[in-house]
Formats: C-alpha cells, sequence, structure tokens
C-alpha cells in the first residue's frame, strides 16, 4: 500500500482534495451487523467545526457526510463502506498565487519536486487539514463498533495551547465538559485563558500549536502484535497522519526518560479482583501490547503555518528571494478541531487490532 | 503482515528469542548488485557491545552474525538476505521464577494473557532488547546501501541520560566523537557526566533512561507517501519497535507547540543555488515528505524496568502480591546500546522510501 | 488487506453493490502527470455493453463514470483516483424472493453464512458482475498508463462458447476485428456460430459458458517478483476476481503437460540483434518473470448460473427442498463482456509490476 | 511485501538457495499452543524424495528441518517460527557452463536481466525446485493447524503424467493408496503405467509433464474474502509459486466452460440434516467462499526443462546462436515430487483465511 490507506485486518483508504469535488473515504474490513448511518459519523463531523469566535476561517464546509456504499437496511453488511462529503465552497482564486513562492511550514515544496508540478495545490490539495475529514469518517464507525462491541471508549482533549497548560490532572468525569468550549479542554479556567491567548494571536496574524492529550480506556489485555505493529507503532503511525503533528508520546513519555526504573516502573497490585497497576506511566502498552490500563497518549501540533505576517521565502520560478503574504481562510490554531480527528485515529487503530486478534469477531 | 516485518518495499522480518538458538533476519527487496559481506554488519553489530565498565549485565553475547543467504560473489542477488546469530550464553535459569511474578514494567503481564501462558519468556524471550540486533542486521545492509547510491548518511546519539543533558548543538564535526566513549554522547564533558550517573545508579540497585538524538542528511527531496506513509508515519512506526521507547519528536517537537508560527516556521533561502531553510524546526519534514534538510528525531527511552531493588508485584498463579526481586544480567541504561539500532530503523525506513519512490534502482 | 483491494505499488480498492446507490474505485499509486479524463475510461466502459441482440438483460446500466478525485488541469497528480458510477435503474423487488431459495451457483448460502444475512443480496450485491466495472474504472487508467510510458498493448477475445470454438491462430492484426461483433471474436466465421449458439441457449432459457484469450505485448523482459509475487501468481489472482472465472492457463498450459519438454520447450533464437524465442509455450513467462514475449492466457468462464429454468434447491429458512425460477434479467453468456474487464485487470497487474521494478517512474 | 513472502496473517517468507549454505522459511501468525517438533515438519519433507528409481537425480538432499526459533517446550509460542534445511551436496561446476548459454525453459534469460547478472545461478539460484522445499516448511505447520483446530484435511495425487491419465474418480478412501507408489497416484494399474512413461522419457533424455489433483474436505463454510482475497484468487497465487505450474482450474473448470449453465450448476440439497450440493462443479467455492463442500482444483504442471537432449540456444555473452547440452542432475518428471508441495500451499491459504475469518483462534 502505498499512502492512501491505513491498517491490517480494517483499512481505511482516503481520497478528494481541499478544492475539489468531494473529500471521501472507503472503509474495508469492517465486520457485518453493526447498526450504522450517517448520524453516527456525522456527530463526531460536526466536533471538528468549533465555534466561529476562535477560527479566522469563514468558510462554511457544510461536511455533511454520504454513506454510498456497505449499509444495507441500517446495518453494516461486511462490504466496504465508502463515504463522501461533497466540496461547496471553494475559493481557489485565494491560492493562486502561491503556486511558486513557497509556504513556510508547508508541503509546497517537496510536494512540487515530488509530483513534478501537477500536484493540486488548491487550500493545500491533499495536504490540507481537510482531509482529516475523511480520518473521522471511517474512525467514527470503528468508536462505535469499540464501544458496541467491547465497551472500548477513547476521547481526547486540548492540554495546551501555545505555553497555556492545563495543569489539572483528566478524569474520567472530564469527558463531558470537553465539547462545552469551544477549544475543547475540560477544564472550564484554563479554557478561557487558552481562548484568549488564540484570540491574541490571531491578532496579531500569528498562530499557535499545543497538545492534545488521549485516554482509551476498557481496552482489552493482550493487543499489539510485536514487535513491529505494536500498539505503540500502530498508533503513533496513525498520528502522524494529522498534518501539523510534529511529536507523540505514550504514558509518562519524555519526562518519563529523566526518572529513576523505580519511580517509573508502575507497580502490579489487585484491584477489585483484577490485575492492574498502581501507576500508569506506561500508557497501559507494555512491550507493544495493552495491559488493561488507560491507554494515553499526548500529541504535539506545531502552530499552524500559515499566518498572516509577511514572510521571507523563495519563488521557485525565479529561484530569487521573494517576500510572501498568505491569504486564503486559516484557522490560527488548529488545537480546537484535532480531539475528534485523533479519537478517529485511536479507534481505527485500536478496532484494528481487535479484529487481528479476534477480540471481535469478523461478523457481528 | 502480523507483527514481525516492517517496510513495504523493503522489508525486514525479525525471529529468535533471547534465549532460543538464534536470533535472525531476513531481509527482502535489497537491489541485486551491493557488495556486501559479513563485516559490514558486524560492525555495527559491535557498536551495540558498549563499554564492561557502564554495565551490569556480563553476558557475553559475541553476536557473531553469519549471513546464510541472498549474497553471492561478494554480492547481494536480489534474493532474500538471511542472516543469523547464534546464541552462546543463556542462563535461563536465573528467569526461572519470573514465571509467576509480573516484574514491572516489562512484558510479562500482557504476552501471558495474550499468547495463553505458551510465550517463551526466557529472558525477555520475543522481548528481549537483544532481539534490536535483527533490527541491525537488516539495518545496517540499508544503511550502506543509502551512503552508496545516495550519500545518505544517518547517525544518532545520546543527548540525555536520566537529568544529564547535552546543552551544546550536535555539528556535523562531532560524528566522529560519538563511539568515543562508552555512552555514545559525542560531547566529552557530559559523556562524562552521564557515565557517573549511571555508575551511581547502578549502585543503588536503580535504572535510567534518556533521549537519543537522530541526524540523517543528503536525504533527497521528495521522500515519504502522506497521508498514512508519509516519513514521520513510517520513522515513528520503526522507532517504537524499539524496547523502552515510549516518545518521538521532530525537529522542535514538543517544544515547537509552545511557540508562536511566525517563530517556528523555517523561512526558504537560496543557498549556493540550492533551496534551502533558514532554521530546520521542521526536522526536514513537511507535509510528510522530506525537504532536503537534515531529518531530525529525539527518541525517548523510559529508564530499564528491571531494577535490582526489591519491588511489590502480583504472583499471576495466586492471583495475590508478592515481593519480587529481579535476577540476571540487565543494564542499568541502554542508551548507550541504542544509536545502531535507531541507525538502523531510520536507514530501513529512508531506504524503503527511495526504493518505492525510485531514488534506489531496484537492481543497482 | 482485506479482500476489495488488489495491487502492492499500484492499489485498485474497490466498492459499492449492484443495486446500491453507486460501484466506484479509487486508484492508489498512479503516477503523477498522466494525461487523463472521464473519456479514457468510458470507453472501456462501453466496451462492457454488447450488443442488445444477444442479451436477456435490459437492463440499462448507463454507466456513466465521474472522476471525483486526483486529476486535476487534465492531469493525474499522485493522489488517489477516485470514480463513480450511479446506479439508476436497479428493480430489487424481482430478487426479493430469492432471499431464502438458494440459487445454485450463486454465492446466496456462503454469503449468508459469512455475513450472517447481513449481507446486501440485491441483485447480487458485492458478488455481481456489475462490480467489474469497478476493475475496468482502474483497469482502463492502467491500460493508458502502460501504452503511454512502455507502449504495452494488452487485448483479449471470446475464443470460445460454449463448444464454438475459434479454431485460427490469433494475430496481432485481428486486434481491431475484436469489437466489430457482439460476442467479442476476431474471427467473423466463429462470432456468428458463437452468437447463434448463444440465441439458442437464450431460447431453452439456459446460459453458457466459454473461454477468454488475452495477448499483452511489449512486456519489457523482467517483471515479476518470484517466488510468490511471480507474474503468474499475480495474474491469476487478479483473474479469479472476475466472477465466474474457474480456470487459467499460461501459455500452452494444460495441454503443453503432456507434450514431452523437448516439445514444450521454447528455443532461444536471435531476431534482429533481439533475444526471443521461437515458440512461446512459456506464454511470455519463465521462472514468474516477463521474457518479452508476448504474456498469453486463457482464461474458463464456467456458464451463467442464473438460468431460467426451473431447478431444485433448498430453502434456508424451512431447511426443505424447494423450487426456483430465477428472475431478474440475466445475460445468458457473459463472455461477450469479459475482454474489457480482462483487459482491466492484466494492466493493473502488469503496471504495479513495471512500477515496483522502476520500469515506469514514480512521477512521469 | 516483494515477492518472498506469502499470506495475510499468516505469512511465510521463503529464504535460501539452491547451492547456498541453506534453504529457509519463517512462519508468522501461527497462533500459540500448537504442539509441534521437527518430526511434523520432516514427515511431509520426506515425501518430496520418491523413490529412486524414478529419478535421474542422484542428488542426496537429506534435507533434515531443522526450527530455529518460534516453538518452546514442544508447543508454537506466536513467536515467528523459523526452520533451516542446510544444503550438503551441492556440485556447482555442473552448472557453471550455464551462465551465458540460455537453457530453454528456465528462468536464465529474465532472471539475468532483472537481477543485472548478480542472480544466483547455481543450481537454478532461487528458481529451483529445492525451494519447495521452504513452502513445505510452513506448509507442515499450517496443515497440521488446521487439522487439529477444524479437522480440514488437505491431500493432493498425481492425476496425470504426459499422455498417462487415472480415469477413475477419486475417493476418500483412496488417501492411504497415495504414497504407496513413487508416482503418487493412488490407483495401482495407472501408476504402474506413469512410472513405465516415466522411465521411458528418461531413457530418451526427455521428461514430462503432468495433473496433480488436490482435494480439501471439512473446510468451513465462509472462507475466503471476495473480491479480490477470494479462495480461488489466493489459492492460485499460491500454487503459481511452484516451478513449472502452468495452468489451474477449480471444480469442472476448463470443461465446464463447455457446458450449459443447466448442467454445471449444483443444485442444492438437504442431506442428514446438512445443506450440500449434489454436485460439486464450482470445486467448493462460490462467489470466492467456500460453501462446505470439498475444494478441489487440478494443477497443471510442464514438463521438465532441463532435458538431456542437445538443444538450440543463444549464448548472452556472443549473442550467437549455439548447442546448449545441459548436464546437472535432473527429475524427468517432477510430477511424484509435487504432492506435498501442493498441499502446503494450500493449507497455508486455507490456514492463513480461517485466521482471518476467526475460524482458527489468534491463541489455540
Amino acid at each position: 500500500m502505498i499512502g492512501n490507506s491505513i491498517g491490517n485486518r480494517l483499512v481505511l483508504t482516503s481520497f478528494g482534495e481541499s478544492h475539489g469535488k468531494v473529500v471521501g473515504a472507503v472503509l474495508d474490513g469492517c465486520p457485518a451487523g453493526l447498526e450504522l448511518d450517517e448520524k453516527d459519523i456525522q456527530k463526531m463531523l460536526d466536533q471538528r467545526r468549533p465555534g466561529q469566535s476562535i477560527l479566522a476561517t469563514q468558510r462554511k464546509e457544510g461536511d455533511i457526510v454520504e454513506i454510498i456504499s456497505g449499509v444495507f437496511r441500517g446495518f453494516t453488511t461486511g462490504a466496504p463502506i465508502s463515504m463522501i462529503i461533497k466540496n461547496s465552497d471553494q475559493k481557489s482564486n485565494d491560492y493562486e498565487n502561491l503556486r511558486t513562492q513557497l509556504r513556510p511550514g508547508h508541503s509546497d515544496y517537496p510536494a512540487m519536486i515530488k509530483y513534478n508540478k501537477f500536484n493540486d495545490h488548491r487550500g493545500g490539495g491533499r495536504f490540507s487539514g481537510r482531509l482529516t475529514a475523511t480520518h473521522v469518517m471511517g474512525g467514527a464507525i470503528a468508536r462505535k463498533l469499540l464501544k458496541i462491541t467491547l465497551d472500548v471508549e477513547t476521547n481526547s482533549f486540548t492540554q495546551q495551547i501555545g505555553k497555556i497548560k492545563m495543569e489539572k490532572n483528566f478524569e474520567k468525569k472530564m469527558i463531558k465538559e470537553i465539547y462545552k468550549n469551544e477549544v475543547r479542554c475540560p477544564d472550564a479556567n484554563t479554557s478561557k485563558k487558552m481562548k484568549d491567548e488564540i484570540l491574541k494571536a490571531r491578532k496579531k496574524g500569528d498562530t499557535l500549536g499545543g497538545i492534545i492529550q488521549s485516554i482509551t480506556t476498557n481496552v482489552p489485555v493482550g493487543l499489539g502484535e510485536p514487535i513491529f505493529n505494536s500498539l505503540e507503532s500502530d498508533l503513533s503511525k496513525a498520528m502522524f497522519a494529522i498534518p501539523s503533528v510534529k511529536g507523540i508520546e505514550f504514558g509518562s513519555g519524555f519526562q518519563g526518560s529523566e526518572l529513576f526504573g523505580s519511580e517509573n516502573n508502575d507497580l502490579f497490585i489487585m484491584k477489585k479482583g483484577k490485575i492492574e497497576t498502581k501507576t500508569n506511566n506506561s500508557g497501559g502498552i507494555l512491550g507493544g501490547i495493552s495491559n488493561g490500563m488507560p491507554i494515553t497518549m499526548r500529541i504535539a501540533f506545531k502552530p499552524v503555518s500559515s499566518i498572516a505576517q509577511k514572510q521571507q521565502t523563495v519563488d521557485i520560478k525565479t529561484k530569487k528571494q521573494s517576500i510572501l503574504q498568505v491569504k486564503g481562510r486559516h484557522d490560527p490554531c488548529v488545537l480546537p478541531r484535532a480531539p475528534p480527528v485523533v479519537d478517529s485515529l485511536v479507534a481505527l487503530t485500536i478496532a484494528d487490532h481487535a479484529l487481528i486478534s479476534g477480540k471481535i469477531k469478523a461478523t457481528l
């Protein structure tokens, strides 16, 4: 497979371009017998559209998903499930001047070289954050499948935007708070500060990055196929399919590297007749395999590359220095839109492994 | 593929166990016509064996690699290259008491559940760090292939052990310093401190983690297959195949998340007639594709899980709390052994992509 | 990958159902820079619709293909090319009584068991011959790619229907005769007999099978990856993705099994400074690799399973014997529609291998 | 994957050369908990060595298999099972003159072009029939796995050699007769004629081909993943990994193409409370999925290419016509050695599908 598909047993294929006719996805390998309609997917797609106040972008994506195969009388059939969203509100002209001026932080330059100028550059083409809608199309199905078959739940939230961090530890009861604010941070106090930070950056024509935390609970013990399809390998591979992601860590991650073994080891305990660990520095994964504790990840997003400020760059045609001013509609910060995308890719990966190991049956 | 193979066009399959007869690897897809003999591989394998003073382990691995197929008259033939190292010095009895007492931080528990007690637990079995020798077998070949065909060079070094960090920025001329000391840190001053830190931890029966930095130069523009086989996706997937790795970041990574777009964007410049970027916060990858700048990664290793101190745990047979004292021979810190493993997996991933995109020919 | 995708470097994913909203395909891995529009595909799709006189089916499929991604300003971009055909003329009620009465020769029974009754049975669902339109969508692109880059041409024709055989040997000049008659047999005399045979069978409420011969010329020496991705392995795998195919042979095939080695061996000769073979009993493939001679295959199709005559069967609900009379619109013989499908799957397979071996570049 | 691996969930990787140090295999994805030792594999390997009287070859292969990973205390562990056979009796000098004179029917020519003369030509290298021992190594395990978990049995026999056919229909009770004679034909009368035919051909310095029939019983309903991983697709792909195979058919195959639908359709009947079909023209596969009836295939082998007679050919160095006389030790007919190889590849394919669909558990 060559770039636009992910998964071994449950395979998502993504297609479409930001300013083309559609963005779409095919999910192959989903068991027959899952009750499914567009609403299951639409709900998560809608969560990609946060409050308008914090977004520079005025593009009304609509993002109405249509299932065009694989579902019959309200249930999946075992055939590939294909879905599309029609693109309606493209303003390609905004992007025309980008054809030769390389945008810092964007894929323009390597994509031009790689595809010998045949690349569809409009609105970022295949490289647009808009394509994460295709991850959500498949991920919403995987997430429902996991919930129904194994009671697995995956959630994520904005833990940091720029230098503003949520200091409180995440607890399960916070889940319902995540989508109550525009930045998707479950702590009301922090979310307010984050929003201010975004508005401030936007005013300066600047952008912000941040960190998403992901927590997946009720994962059965034993998922993951070491050595090369460890859960960490496959989850990280999936996460880096999100534009702007530049780092990932599981459990105590980079900070754990500074601890002693005696501090970082999670001691095993019996809890209500079940084997658990006292702490969860491993992020729920030992030896690449789930150990039954929550799977926890932190994912680092770089600040949005499209800034309104003028930037020095090179014109690839003239091979000369030039000054670029990016137009078009851009988010000052993508973090608020990221949680459903992260949840989708986590769900796809975990469901893939649950199918491989037989924890989810080939037909329900 | 189900866990023990990695790569699309250049595929490494790993086999063997820590205390079995052999550890070995098959590399499929290597072009015919690469000059190769055991010495090319042995050299990198030997670098996995650092100075004895900092290691608790007295196991003399020897690690003499033998190529058993795929090479004829000193050149690769295009057939799969298979290699083995015979295991000679196993002391399995040391591990017998681990069968039921779960070792904190190890895969014992999920592996027992997953493989229903059929798992070969001796010396960690498939989960042992020893298996990284199989990555090096394949990686040494990929690294030579990259050097000869594209002049690509990949190197890595110990940037941090516990809380001891190398503060200097890495420069190309430091490469030759890396293997001059036992901890594989190119800065003499820092390396001395790191060694002391390891000896101190070892004395306390404790262990340390740390961070490896990897730099790959001369990568042609255009490697990487977005969306799901981006260079970042495939490199991170490969890195998490190393036991103890719990985090990875490219370029400015987690720290970049705190910057503004105007700070983190790498401006394009002309340099000696070539397009480059002024900074390299992207770590040489834009939109999942190489941009010609050095590919830089930082990889976080947790502290070694096998500590000499007593630890609280659970006996899986009795389902009761118990006290564990891990015996056997263990490293107080694996970082000094990690650079050749990191280099191997980077080389395998980059060479795979160079073959996919035709930058390396199918036959030399 | 789990059933609905084929290829390693050039991957076709098929989706849709006979009586669903669409049938469609995604082609991933096609090089950027191929000039392409719907007409290139439509032409081959139209060849799937032979003359109405020999077909019982009155279904007007229309089969208007729409490219919905991967093409920009008339050229492929390197992104996945997705295509759909909207289904317009479904009469699902005709099939309703098939839900419990198992149709002999059809997938009803194993599909019901496999998918636990969630299978979309309407018009055969995923198992309908209609799905071969998705092979043609991708195949038309691969065929154009092969022609433009390597001058490879692949053609096939009806060599036998029922017991009526074309006795003449196929010659290159016959190619232009193939589509001049309704049965796609380049010999006018035989084609007339074949048509009569079909009309006769149809009158009796019966159906016919037959044999398609495929010839691919100008294939470069050296395509095919032994042992398990030999050209024969991958071509045969592709052919059996066509409903009704039950046999395949290369070169002298089954008949060659009765010859002596001295009779069947193709002697090497020099011809116009080029190495060729005197005969082509190998069908252009030696050791799984193309040898530069035309690749020749014969593909056996069973007679159409849907006959108008009454048949004994079992009702899966009552588990009792019953009498079935298949309604709906069916072809008395699918051979006349098969050549573009065979050509498509041959082209996809050969193009995949040409990309793997670097004979076609990753970007044109 | 690029040629030397087969399977999705149960993956066999083959390595080694005819005259290299070893031939070997890695089987990945075999469930933990299968009782296994070398004897299970050796038995099938020994069946590849038929009676010496009918074989020209005096090479004593020995073929002693050694399991070098993946088995612990007599049971598979879930880790990759690797196996080797050391090559002991190579006489490479016999083959030296083949380096430039192209042997008709062999891979010499395309392999030289493909691998740019780096190919290991000794004894056929990777293209030697000897490599089928690697299929048997993996296949013997898959066959045992199928028998123990699902009571699936796969057997094959020599149905035709040259023009000598076994006319009797195969019945289950004949299985125990297959290995009672040197040609592996269960009918004593026919087997005698076949042996005579082989001896006669050998005397003339000529060779024979023939047909193997394969029957697999007790296959559960529902194996196979349409469209592109149909059972027929995957079985045929596997069969063409055997050197000399040039054709395959399922059920009534090529002959079925000449029948009417009313003749070829298998009518459903109730038999002892079970749904079966009256006839088995489909070869146990409908719509690419097993229907519970025996899976039957016929596989056509071309006559052995290495004949003792002089043949006209081309010298690739001088580009001139020349006369070749093949030396070395060769079989006049490979059919007698083929049944265990066919059984192995059938077992690998069926077991792969049984794992994909969950009919065999990931851990026993």
